[in-house]
C-alpha cells in the first residue's frame, strides 16, 4: 500500500533534506530554500532579492491521481515541499481522486484542520471525536458539497458512487502531514511489539500478523 | 458595484449579530452559535450536545457565482458564517467566477493568505510587496495550476481568455475578509475627505469625484 | 474497555456543559467557571472577586489509578475539569498506573505533547513518525528516566516488569483531549462503515467485527 | 506608595468586573463591552452596531501624571481599560513622569515587551537577565532616545537629571500587567510569611520587617 | 513621492539582505544579526555573548523627520533594522511629522496595529471597515489624545491646522511593513495592468496614465 | 546562593553556545542541534536522518538535587538544553528537593505557567498578582496535591515539615527560565545603582548593601 500514498512521501522525503521557519510570517517574503543545510522550524528562506514568480506557483492538480491500488484513492498534495512559496503562511491544497468505491482510510492531519469540496461523484465522509465519546460525525456529499474536518481529529472519505469521485481539498498548514491509521500502527519501522497491538485491539496474535503483512 | 461583493456582504453583516472564539481549539468541537448575543472574539459556540453533522456542511459551490457586474467576476464564500463549524479551526474557501476578461480588483484580505487553483480558464494573477519596493509578482496560470497570495498583500486576478473562468481558494482564516482597494478608499460611508484622496492620488478634485460616483 | 479511559470521561463530558477561552492569558486570573451557559473556547471566568486558592488546587495523585480491565493501566487527568485554574495558562499533568505488563494502548493528543518520567518500574515507550516514513522510535525506560512525545503522534507505553509501574506526565495544554486508536475507529458512536474498516486495514468482515465488538 | 501606581490600579480593578478575548482579532471590531458580566480571556465585545469613533479614542496624555510620591514618578497608562477599542488588538501605550531623581523601581510586566522614548530629560535605564547569569544591562538616555525591555525581564528607569523628565512607552499588549517587585513582595495581602522572605535575602526579621511596613 | 517613504526604504531594503525569528522568544535575548547570510523568518540571533546595550537602542526620534514633498509628511522608524534588540518582542515605534494639512495618505500595515498620540498640532484621523460595509471612522484628535487603528484596515491621518504636527506611534510588530494604497497600486514594479485599474476604479485610461506618472 | 541554582546554570550557559526554533511545531521532528553555530529563536534542528531515540531522553530524576546551601532547596531541569528532543514543543519538566523548612524563593518564570504536584512531603505555595492589588493565594500541600501558578506570577514554595520534601513540575515551555527576585535585583552583574534599590525598597544605603553582600 505504500504506493497509495506516493506523493506524500515525495513532501515528507523532503524533510529529510532541509526544514525551517514559523506561520506567522515577520516580514512579506521568506520562500523556503529547500537546498539549505540549516534545519529550523519551517523552512530558512531564499534570498528575497532571488525570489521569482515561480516560487509561488505549482501545475498538475487538473491530473487525476493514480488511484489503481489496494485502496482505490490517490492524492496530489500543494504542501511546502511542492510550493516554497507556502512558508510560513499557514495554508496549503490538495486534489484527491477516487476510483468507484475508493476510500481514503481513517487518518489524521497532526498540523491542520481540513475543508473539502467535492468536483466530481458522490463522497461519504466522517470523523470522530476524542475519548471517552468517540461520536462520529458523517454526512454523504454531491457535487459542490463542503465539508470540515477538525484539526486532529480521525476522518476518512468513502466514494460511494461507481464513478470516479474528485475532491479539491484546503489545509490550515503549510505541512499539514498525514497518519493513516492503519499504516502508522501496523507498517511502522521497525514494527511495535505484537503483544502491545493483540491488547490494544483486543484480538490474536495471528490477526495481527496478518494485517501486518499487508503494511 | 456594491452588488459584486454581495455574497461578502452576508458574511459581514452576520457579524453584525454575533461574533466570538479562537483560531487555537482548545477542545474538539466549537461550533459558532449565530443567534448568541454575547459577542467574543470569533463566535461563541453552541452547546456541544445539540451539534448536528450539518454544523460541518455547506452546499453549493458547484453553482457559478453571479458575474453580471460591472468587474465581471462573482465570489462564493464558504466561512465562519456559511459553516459555522468552521469557528476556531483558522480555515475557510470560497468559489470565485469570472467572466471573459473579468477581474477581481486588486484588494486585500486582512485575517488570510490565499491558495488559488484553476478548475477552467486561464488567469492572470499578482501581488505587490510592501513599501519602498512595490514590486509586482506576477504570472499567468492555467487549469490545474496553483498560486499563493501572501498574507495582507494587495492582489489581483483577471480572466485573459474568451470564456469563463473559475478558482477555488482555500483561505488561512475562518473571517479574511476582504478589502478591495478602490470600495474601501472610494465607497467608504462616510467619504474620505476629497482633500485626502486629492493629495493621495496625486490628481484633481474632479477625477476623485468622478470615480467616487462609481462606489 | 470503556472503564479503561474513565477517567478520560469525566473531562470530555464536563465540556458537554461548559467551554470557553485561549492559553495565552490577557489578565492575571481567568478561573474556568465550570457552571456558565456560555460556551467558548476554552471556558469563560469566574468573577475574579471570587477567585479562592482552591482553584488552584486539586488533590489525589498519590492513589493508584484503577487498572483492573483488559488493558492493565489507568489514568488520572488533572485537565481544566479537574483543576479550573488551568483554564488559559496552557499546561496540565496527569499521573498514569500501570498492572504488570499492562499497556497504555497507541493513542495521540490532538492538542498536546507529553513529557513523561517513570517514579517506579520499567516502561517501554515508543512513538511513530508521519506517513511515509513511519517511523517507530522507541526506548525502555526506567525510575527517574524521562521521555517527549512531540505533539500528535502516535504514541504508547508498556510496563515491562512484574510489578506495578507508575508515571507522571506534564501536557502542553489545558485539555489534551486523548484518542486511543482502536476506541475511535472500532469503537465510534454509530460505527464507521464495515467496508471502510476492512479496506483501511486489509482484512475481513469478521475480523473487523470480532475486533468491534470488544469496544 | 500604593498612590505612585494609583493608575494602573484602575485599569487592574476594572478587571474585578468584566475580562475577554483574544490578541489576534478573527473579526474587524471587536471592542471591549465594559459592562459585560460575562468574563472571557481579554473582554467579551459590545455589539458592532453600537460601536462609535470615541470607542478607539482616549484623552489626557499631554497632562502629566503625579509624581508627589516617595519614588518620585508616576504613570498614565492607555490600557484596553482606558481604551477599550483596543481589545483584541495586542498593543497599549503609556506616559511616564519622573520627578527630578525620581525612579521607576524595579518591575515586570507579566505580558509585554516595552519601547521607550524621552520626550524631556535624561533617563538611565536597564533590565536584567535570568537566572544564572543576571546579566545587567543598562544604558543613559536622553531626549529623542529609543531603548527596549524584552518581555518579563526585570527593567526599571530613573531621571538622572535635576529637572522633570518624560517617556512615552508602547507595550506588545492590550494589558501589560505591572509587578513592581518591592510592591509584590513586601506588599502583598495577606503577607508573605517573614521566615520566607528572611531567607529570600538572606537578611533578618527587622529588615523584613521595616521593608514590610512601607509597602 | 518616493523620498516620502525614504526611511521606511531602508527598512525594507534591509530586508533584502538578512531576514529571521518569531515574536514569541523561547529565550531572553535573540538580538537580530543583520549580517547574517541565513535568511530565516524574522532574524537569526547575535550569539548572546557578544550583545551589548547598544543592540537595545536608537538615537533620534526628537528631530523632526523632513515632510518637504508632495504629501507633507515623514516617517522616522524605529523597527527591528533600526533596532535589532527588537527582534522576536513583537513591538516598534515611530515618530510622524506633519508640514501644515499634510497627510499621511491612506495606508495598510500587514503585521500591525497602531496606537498614536498626538504630542504636538492637530490630526483628523480614521480608519475604513472591511467589505461590504466599509465604514469610516474617524475623530479629530488634539495634543495628548490617543487613537488605535486595528491591525490590517485601511487608515490615514491629516494635519488640520497651520502648522506643524506631531506624532508618536507604538505597533504590534517588530517590523510592521507599510502600503501606502497609491504607491501600492499606481507605482509597483513592474505596472500592474491597465485594463485592470481601470476596471477597478471604474475610470478611463487616462486617468490611470495620469495617476501612474505621479508613483 | 549561586549554587543553588547551579542546574539552572546549565541551561543558560548553553544559550550562549546556540539558539533556535518556534513552539508551534511545523514539522514531526525538530531536535535541537547543539552545536550549531546558528543562532535562532530556539534552537536550530539536527538533521532529521540523524535523529535517535536518546534525542527524546533524558535519565535521573529519581535523584535527589543537591540542598545543601542557604536555602535549603536544589532543582534537576529537564530543558530543552538537558533533552533537546523538546525544541519547538512547548513543555519541560523539573524535580525539586527541599531540606527540611527550605524554600524555594519568590521567583517569576519569564516563560512558562508551572503546575506541581508534591511526591513527599508538605509545601506551602503561593502566588501573588499584579499591582495594585497584589493579591497573595497561598495553599499548604501534602502528598498527591498539585497547584499551578500562572505565567509569569511571582510564587515560591517552603517545606513546612521536619523531613526532606521532593515536587515534580510541568512547564508550558522548552526553557521556562527562572528569576528569583534576590538574585535579579542584589546579584545582578554589574550592580543595579544603590540609589535606585534603596528607593524602590525604601530602605537604607547600609540595608542594601548588607543585603547585596549575599548574592
Amino acid at each position: 500500500m505504500a504506493r497509495v500514498f506516493s506523493s506524500f512521501a515525495l513532501l515528507t522525503l523532503a524533510f529529510s533534506v532541509a526544514m525551517a521557519s514559523d506561520h506567522s510570517p515577520l516580514q512579506d517574503l521568506c520562500v523556503a530554500d529547500m537546498n539549505s543545510q540549516v534545519f529550523v522550524n519551517g523552512f530558512t528562506c531564499k534570498n528575497p532579492s532571488s525570489v521569482q514568480a515561480n516560487d509561488f506557483y505549482f501545475s498538475g492538480l487538473h491530473m487525476m491521481a493514480n488511484t489503481s491500488n489496494a485502496l482505490g484513492f490517490g492524492v496530489k498534495p500543494v504542501s511546502v515541499t511542492q510550493l516554497s512559496g507556502l512558508n510560513t503562511l499557514g495554508i496549503s491544497m490538495a486534489r484527491i481522486d477516487y476510483a468507484p468505491w475508493g476510500i481514503n482510510p481513517p487518518h489524521t492531519h497532526p498540523r491542520a484542520s481540513e475543508i473539502l469540496t467535492v468536483l466530481e461523484g458522490s463522497l461519504e465522509v466522517g470523523f470522530v471525536t476524542s475519548n471517552p465519546e468517540n461520536r462520529h460525525i458523517s454526512k454523504v456529499l454531491n457535487k459542490g458539497d463542503v465539508f470540515v474536518f477538525p484539526v486532529n481529529l480521525v476522518h476518512y472519505q468513502r466514494n460511494v458512487g461507481n464513478s470516479n469521485a474528485v475532491a479539491i481539498v484546503g489545509l490550515s498548514s503549510q505541512n499539514s502531514g498525514v497518519n493513516p491509521i492503519a499504516n502508522v500502527v501496523f507498517g511502522s519501522k521497525p514494527d511495535i511489539s505484537t503483544d502491545i497491538l493483540v491488547k490494544a485491539f483486543q484480538t490474536s496474535d495471528d490477526v495481527i500478523s496478518s494485517i501486518r503483512s499487508k503494511f
